[in-house]
């Protein structure tokens, strides 16, 4: 198909698409005369999984530009895939670390026995956003946590129990469906604030 | 303190501050001549609660214009808690809504027996995020959204035990520790899905 069919069959403006080809984001349609290609199912896929990424998962093009290279990228260690996906997605903008905070953060980490990569960024990541919580309203105790905690464990179970055994399948399962289930988790949690809120002041 | 006081105070420059005050984020001070104003220990405050919702919550200028406007309203009733601050959350960009996949949704939440405002957005909200979930990788079957559902209650009875008595410091909490523990609550998801990495493959 020609671009402004793939534009029509994605509902993406020529104008975008034109874009994501100048980035790279989209690989090149096959030329058939000197000023137009054509465009496969391929093609289709790969705009509909940046709009997905960009519309649903809230990323912004660079973050989007970081999935794709990592879904582009040859095979990645089955043990390795989650991390990858979590590469792709850490935070370009980054925080301000405050090490007491990423003690705190490792602390409780090594207090509730998860294994985790030595100098990993998300330890003083999770530390940075505990501060803030903590000091912007009284949020985030150690109760708190580890109840939050205890429910992320069942998540995770979860997310894994997802992954195919098709590698490269799974690569993409644990970078597009942390990004997009990360939109879904929130909403679930806003429902169950509200049915939990029913429960104890309407009176259940 | 004078407005270059209040810079060095929180770190956010002048200019920032201006906007904020030009804005109406942040109030006005206590007029001392004519170009100059006296700030005092409120804007620090807020100044700091502004820079928390941007920086740690990555929320837009204009989310953080609903999040205060919230916070300044008359008393909200307590039922309505993290009703107004779920309204101040809301995905101010929209997205498509499709018929299908919001019974879908409200079949689901019906399923669980949780109970949910009639005409509620986070029900077409939660539809559209399933199908780019669905659509973009094989993520988000009946048993794993379950499984998610059961570990958003427990995080959803965490938060409704952190409210205070006090009603206005209890929507600051709703509304600021929301938006900050989305943050912390992805952070510990990543955590343990590298744990439960290690433990499934490593051989823990």
């Amino acid at each position: 198909m020609r671009l402004s069919e793939l534009s029509s069959e994605t509902g993406v403006s020529t104008a975008s698409l034109k874009y994501y080809l100048r980035e790279a984001l989209l690989g090149p349609g096959e030329p058939v005369t000197k000023t137009q290609s054509e465009y496969g199912a391929a093609h289709v896929e790969r705009v509909r999984l940046i709009r997905a990424l960009v519309d649903s998962g809230g990323l912004s093009l660079g973050q989007v530009r970081r999935v794709l290279d990592a879904l582009d990228s040859p095979t990645v260690p089955r043990h390795d895939l989650l991390g990858t996906a979590q590469e792709a997605l850490t935070e370009s903008t980054g925080f301000d670390e405050d090490p007491e905070w990423t003690t705190r953060a490792a602390d409780f980490i090594a207090g509730r026995g998860w294994r985790i990569q030595d100098g990993d960024v998300l330890v003083p990541q999770l530390g940075a956003q505990l501060k803030a919580l903590v000091e912007s309203c009284d949020v985030g105790g150690a109760e708190t946590l580890e109840r939050w905690a205890d429910a992320a464990e069942q998540v995770a179970a979860a997310d894994l129990d997802t992954l195919t055994d098709d590698d490269a399948q799974a690569l993409r399962t644990a970078v597009v469906g942390t990004v997009l289930s990360d939109k879904v988790l929130q909403t679930l949690r806003r429902l169950a604030q509200q049915n939990r809120t029913a429960q104890l002041y309407d009176g259940a």
